[in-house]
């Protein structure tokens, strides 16, 4: 069994893994988790990843979680260029300073948004914290082409794919912000419109979603709230 | 000027750099920064890192930020021995795996479980959460010697360091686990006890520190509630 990957392109991080998994041809098959199905709680993924959370890898017997984790792995084993995730020492510690970041700053806020706004009936003033995106324009983006340089990398593809949630909740991300606007321009011109657009269709479709089945919400409600408390 | 490492041992990332660097003896000149006194917060420091967070790396003209980054940067650039960052795919992956996942999940867990019961006059009844503790040792450690092996590596220095921190607040976080206290020692054992314990001295006297100056709580307040919001 060759390369396998367990997703759901609703999740923020799924949509970076498959968007660079198809970018650069690496080859796999997709196993589609449907978290509004409650498809990552049942007994047969339990056994793919016992945490029950997608992303999933699955390599032959070699399962891997964390998306950071996956995205460094498939750089790793495949030929892909070297923009993505440089050679260079310094150009390399630019892309896991920002994907360090992320992680506890813009994730954490673009979660919350989206979960507030589409999955619970609480409307909040302001989605986005204009704070996060000053540290992404101002320490990240500052005059460069791209997050960490003059060449698209992985930090691009986690914070893009991040950003399009609020999007997706109809938040206005990039309004007033032409310097994002225009990196984010850049960032779906180096992965391809159609690659771009067919990795976001379900998020930007989420807010028009009909409501998830009532026993499954309540089975999801604690992890809900565990993710954004 | 050689390698700069701003740091202050109270805070875990900072304990895990510093352990790192003194143990692979890689020479750099420490710039204390007193979080209690507020040195991050000067115009001195802002000029550093306008983030005013620690910890910071500078080498030459290079300056970087995360914790993890200024990890992986360490490890690429000196000569340190494989089991710390592996050159093998799927080792270094798991290790990946693990700076991936606590981030998320422990990392926060800690730092609010300390700032409730050190800095702020809350005294929380489960300090840190059984689950994540579960994760670890169920996920992680299982029956290895090291969370991702049979050797130290940077993922078993970020969690003793982080874990350090809820037992600075005087919590028993080993106690009825063990697995996760004989890891404890086999990690202290291998970083070396004296190492160990300079680095973890500030922390482990936290608690009977003195209260911080009323005007500098003020300034630090709202920082400390993002935090652990």
């Amino acid at each position: 069994m060759g390369l396998e990957l367990y997703l759901d392109l609703l999740s923020q991080p799924c949509r970076a893994i498959y968007i660079f998994a198809k970018k650069n041809s690496i080859p796999f098959e997709l196993r589609t988790v449907d978290l509004r199905k409650g498809q990552h709680l049942s007994d047969a993924f339990a056994q793919v990843n016992p945490l029950q959370k997608v992303p999933v890898l699955k390599d032959g017997d070699f399962i891997l979680t964390e998306s950071v984790a996956i995205l460094l792995y498939l750089a790793g084993k495949y030929e892909v260029p070297d923009h993505w995730y440089p050679r260079d020492l310094q150009a390399c510690a630019r892309v896991d300073e920002y994907l360090a970041w992320q992680h506890t700053a813009l994730r954490r806020n673009c979660l919350r948004a989206l979960w507030h706004k589409v999955m619970l009936p609480v409307f909040l003033a302001e989605p986005v914290s204009p704070e996060m995106l000053a540290v992404l324009e101002g320490k990240f983006l500052q005059d460069k082409a791209f997050l960490t340089g003059p060449h698209i990398s992985l930090a691009d593809l986690v914070a893009i794919t991040e950003l399009m949630h609020p999007v997706g909740a109809g938040c206005q991300v990039f309004k007033g912000r032409p310097k994002l606007a225009a990196w984010r321009q850049r960032v779906e011109a180096a992965v391809g419109e159609v690659l771009f657009q067919e990795a976001h269709e379900v998020i930007l479709k989420a807010k028009d979603s009909q409501p998830a089945d009532p026993t499954l919400k309540q089975k999801m409600l604690p992890k809900v709230l565990a993710m954004i408390q």
